[in-house]
């Protein structure tokens, strides 16, 4: 049995991700703060599912396969970090235990420094630890989509490189796509790129860096099986992604808020397929000691205006067009490769009726839960 | 009378910069949680010359002009650094912060994660707590011509980005220069420059950021003026820089000692000129909001065999060639701009007798104080 460590293992992807492959013969260890717990608390923003605490999260998924728990900070507790390595010894480390939300990281000067503290050192803590244990298992770190920035002259984005031309020398070359982040949370992940990309240069190391697209729905086939498994679903103006927002406003009445034009394009994913996508780059393991991996997690690319018209269509929800918080292109395009994935086996789940309806269904469930105070980001840039 | 804050002020080049600032008049508050002197004590490597204590330098310092110091971490004491922000309110900042050698930065895990926390915390709590008090200085930060990495594909080095053509749409494009640092330290320079270049495009800051080569020389004329006001000479493994180190070899009869074949190019900047560079950034502003300027803080480019061949014809010093330590290209050309600061005015200083015959004139002077055991770099990479 092959061992896998899931830091952040108890987040909104971290968790699915988990039970995918502990049930998929995986031997588990999540590496957890409950740093999203305890933000949840700080910006009153709780879960609109019920989620069980993570004892009780691990004693029921311990059912399902080989699970268990370390509670450890990865950007402060760098000591029982290293421990923890040492004695689980690890074939594969799943790296999700970063502050994930861009308006989180925009809201003022406490969250900037914690994302940056806390998602750069976290990184730089796991990968250093591993090369003074002399541990080389590989590494898949959660990405995202925003390092590439949303300009319209670069054509489809490919996979973590671009082909180019050095004007002065006339030379060809392969750079790092250009980074070019919206918010302090994207930056971090520009600045794990560089980190991560001189660790496999210098130590050999194996990474694979998985560029996610928004990501949408909260159940799998396991988080469904039991109570105590369920995954976390927000809908505030900060954790909440886009489309689970909308469908979350049309369940109360609450019109649909759309930043700006709603001219955005972006690349989606259902989390579902993120739990798969994990899986896979986990038991196809980069080379060792080349360049970074990296692969664009992602199922398809839609408008958020076109989503949300959708949504108004099979609701009546009205659609409000309010101010963009933020400072962004008002409408782009976005063509996006994801071929690395597809080569090894991923199917995309779309955006479609029936797994729309079950989110409304269990918004529906909850709905006595939802606190309207929350629904608006409180994040301006 | 303009205000300029040196984090950093009490080191190799922060010291004699803060000194020349103060003598042309500006207002000089020294920033320096003296790291410098206690990393010194923790590899039991000083400082060839005998430098005073921090209250002893202030003290002599306030003969020739307007300087103070306040004992802060940047990279812990947030909040003491944003009470001095607001309380000072500085015009210029030069950001000298940082744990600048490479080889320290490769010596281990605890420094490495010491090297990049300190490093890219300090200059985000700078950053953010300036976003937060609404204050933008011209921020003056010190970079390295390791961030563009020694390949020769790319022509000569311009000044922080790079002139290209994409393929895939043949459309051209100028984007930050592709970062291949080679150690630790020189990552995190290149992680600056995103981060800085991400707070330029969000809150309009004016940033300038000067690519230094290998600084080398110990005095300048205030220096030399007051045996309180010396500057740090390091002629150890870690911290001394190559050429200071080979003419401290040579004047006790120590075998220059060369990484490799001695191939390596480097750009080399005197420390009085380093000085001088960034007094003249600092009263030549970069534009507010446009991109991060990039200078690169170069007199001239040398081989290191070539120099070393100098100092052997003028004092008979055997060369040792050793095993290179280091993952590094044997040989590389190099061809560098210093466009930008040469058109504020900058008048290089050259490699060239005189200056070299003043150093060996120091080292001699306090050759009894030299440790024979920290002459080898004990990083490996």
């Amino acid at each position: 049995m092959k061992n896998v460590m899931i830091l952040g293992g108890d987040g909104f992807c971290g968790w699915p991700t988990s039970l995918h492959m502990a049930a998929m013969g995986w031997n588990v260890l999540i590496v957890d703060n409950l740093s999203r717990r305890s933000i949840a608390n700080r910006i009153s923003a709780a879960s609109l599912t019920p989620i069980s605490s993570i004892e009780k999260r691990i004693s029921a998924a311990q059912k399902i396969g080989n699970i268990n728990f370390v509670n450890c900070d990865i950007a402060i507790q760098d000591g029982l970090l290293k421990e923890t390595l040492a004695s689980f010894k690890p074939d594969a480390i799943v790296h999700f235990a970063e502050q994930r939300s861009a308006p989180y990281s925009m809201l003022g000067d406490i969250e900037r420094k914690y994302t940056l503290n806390n998602n750069i050192c976290g990184t730089n803590n796991l990968l250093s630890s591993l090369v003074e244990l002399n541990l080389r298992p590989h590494i898949v770190h959660l990405g995202t989509m925003g390092v590439y920035g949303y300009n319209d002259v670069y054509g489809e984005i490919p996979e973590g490189y671009l082909d180019i031309t050095i004007k002065q020398t006339n030379e060809d070359a392969t750079i790092s796509y250009p980074a070019d982040p919206g918010s302090i949370y994207h930056m971090t992940k520009c600045l794990d790129h560089t980190l991560m990309q001189f660790y496999v240069k210098n130590w050999q190391f194996q990474i694979t860096d998985l560029h996610q697209g928004i990501v949408w729905g909260t159940d799998t086939e396991i988080t469904k099986s039991d109570d105590n498994l369920i995954n976390r679903f927000d809908y505030d103006g900060e954790y909440g992604t886009v489309l689970n927002r909308m469908l979350c406003q049309a369940q109360i009445g609450h019109p649909l808020t759309i930043y700006g034009t709603g001219g955005q394009t972006r690349a989606f994913i259902h989390v579902s397929d993120t739990a798969k996508c994990i899986a896979l780059a986990c038991e196809h393991p980069a080379n060792t000691g080349e360049k970074l991996r990296v692969f664009n997690q992602v199922s398809e690319v839609r408008m958020v205006r076109d989503l949300a018209n959708t949504i108004h269509d099979q609701t009546g929800a009205e659609i409000k067009y309010q101010e963009n918080p933020r400072k962004e292109a008002a409408e782009n395009k976005l063509k996006v490769s994801n071929q690395g994935l597809r080569s090894l086996g991923f199917e995309p789940v779309l955006i479609a009726d029936g797994l729309m309806s079950e989110i409304k269904a269990t918004v529906a469930k909850y709905q006595d839960r939802i606190d309207m105070t929350t629904i608006q980001s409180k994040a301006r840039w």
